[in-house]
């Protein structure tokens, strides 16, 4: 049996038992019912995905993807792609929105080379980053497949590996991405799922004017075009349409899932990732926690795809890197807080309300 | 001079030159333009507030005044006055919502009897929390004055108080209530400064059902029916329709503002209290960081009065003691940490976007 394979079949649903027994002690602390709203919604899923009343959230790494898109050629980005290797040097030096964030949440950062289109072997050989490469970027969606789907399946089960190294130390995974050109397999995966018109789903990403937003439409269009997708094959929208970095995620969030793990989904491109991963394997949405909704447009209707209504946060974030992740981090510690330091009524010596 | 009088004589808007510093910075961090949204506005607000480009943000406490309200008499609360004691023993055993998400949020929580109607001077003897009691308990507000003119300005001035004593070791200050009963001032004195109907500005509080609810905007009617209020005198509206804690609460905003200090208003009362704050003074508003926008539906009416189109956060909190203020102390310290670790384009060696 494949990693892959063998990955899925250890994603359950989230414990009920669990989940009952949190929601039981949440409904008796010395509060008024369930005044702590959202955050106790959230204390009741890592009760369910851990499996346990005390959960440990404690330990959190980020794990930022990076990967190049051969799409760039259309001119769908204000940035060139040497950028991404650049920020992957950033990153390494620590000097990134996600390495600002992340220090304030207490998360590692991992930087993770999946298919970045420079030669980065020396931050390889230096242990600063994990090299997963698949290749030197992505072809361009708009002529063709992104990638192969023996290299779609490397994608998401170097995601897997990385998951289960890191799973003995770490309680709570985020996502992260960095890859110049990513929203626009991005957004064709969000069409692929939806009913929406590329029109409707697609954004500005870094900063297009109107034209050049008219353009990426096109792209996108011609890209869903000339790739013939099974939109209930995973491996298939992310071979057709993915994304090196995209396919990673997706794996490590199976791999998180496999493992019993939170992981809190970054914005669009991490949402993107999610989508793939559920379309391998349902159940995984029981692991996601949705971090906040991105300025990208099409990211709420990726989110309502997967369940969610209304994530964490809402803080007109569009970087990605995993820095809508990183800051939802505290809200994670914040409900297991509730779950297990606060009082009950009883414990406290609290009257309760009238009945 | 009066210590109030001396405070807000100290309260200036904020340093428009360190703002100007700041947006320029951020303006040139390696990142698409303003994509980190609204903590790169907040990064701004705390260069203002503090005068530096380095602000430190690091020690924070939460300051969660404790009062009672004649009012409850009117049946106006699911539960009774007895809870404000009892919560006020179960903050400081460490067993409320405000201490997890303090601890979380790496804050202080500091617990001050503004006039709470029981004998806790066993508290107070052990050190245990702040004794600034004015009364026990508010005068029935649907009768008549909720406390004396004197009393208002003692309230306020013992939050200024504690501010002070405060501002050399505390970076950034949170506000907290607890009082049973509270949300019926807190809606008349929103009432004072709207123009919308008590039935719009009156919310369930605790947790009533229709009817009480219709009970509790007949009592916040009769209360302003009683009591004739001159609206541009934050002291008479405390004195006629205010609490204690929400006098403690509004001169705690006001020193911290003296004090150069940013403050975290949590939810409803606090915001109540950030009101008379402004009806002193209102440049105070400059130092007034908006946490969280509460389930009580006079919230939004009251923020957008003192400016604040979007609270950080909203995660269907409605409990007061400061929670929402801790979990955004959190983002506070995110939006300094993208000021100050995160590079310029130049600093990192990343191309900019196409012009």
């Amino acid at each position: 049996m494949s990693l892959l394979e063998k990955t899925t079949r250890k994603i359950f649903p989230q414990n009920s038992e669990m989940r009952a027994a949190a929601e039981d002690r949440l409904n008796n602390l010395a509060l008024p019912h369930w005044a702590l709203g959202d955050l106790m919604d959230l204390a009741m899923d890592i009760a369910g995905i851990t499996g346990t009343m005390v959960p440990d959230v404690k330990r959190k790494a980020i794990i930022t993807m990076a990967g190049d898109h051969g799409v760039v050629a259309e001119n769908v980005s204000k940035f060139p792609s040497e950028v991404t290797p650049q920020m992957v040097r950033n990153f390494v030096n620590g000097g990134a929105g996600i390495n600002a964030l992340a220090r304030q949440a207490g998360a590692e950062v991992h930087v993770v080379d999946m298919g970045v289109a420079a030669d980065l072997s020396d931050l390889t050989a230096a242990n600063k980053i994990i090299n997963k490469k698949v290749g030197f970027g992505t072809a361009n969606i708009a002529a063709g497949p992104a990638m192969s789907k023996a290299m779609a399946r490397r994608s998401v089960e170097s995601g897997i590996d990385i998951a289960n190294d890191l799973a003995s130390r770490i309680d709570l995974f985020g996502t992260g991405d960095m890859g110049i050109g990513n929203t626009t397999p991005s957004t064709a995966i969000a069409a692929v799922c939806s009913e929406k018109s590329v029109e409707e789903l697609t954004g500005r990403g870094t900063g297009l004017d109107d034209q050049q937003l008219a353009h990426k439409v096109t792209v996108i269009k011609k890209a869903l075009n000339v790739n013939p997708i099974d939109k209930n094959d995973g491996l298939d929208i992310l071979s057709k349409v993915g994304g090196f970095e995209i396919g990673g995620l997706a794996g490590l969030i199976l791999g998180a899932a496999a493992n019993r793990k939170p992981v809190v989904v970054d914005g669009f491109i991490s949402t993107a990732a999610a989508i793939i991963a559920y379309k391998i394997e349902p159940f995984v949405r029981d692991y996601l926690i949705f971090s906040h909704r991105s300025v990208e447009q099409g990211h709420k209707v990726m989110q309502e795809f997967l369940g969610c209504k209304k994530p964490l946060l809402d803080l007109n974030f569009r970087l990605g890197e995993g820095t809508g992740a990183a800051v939802a981090m505290n809200l994670v510690e914040g409900a297991v807080a509730i779950l297990t330091e606060v009082a009950t009524f009883e414990e406290a010596a609290v009257a309760g309300a009238d009945k």
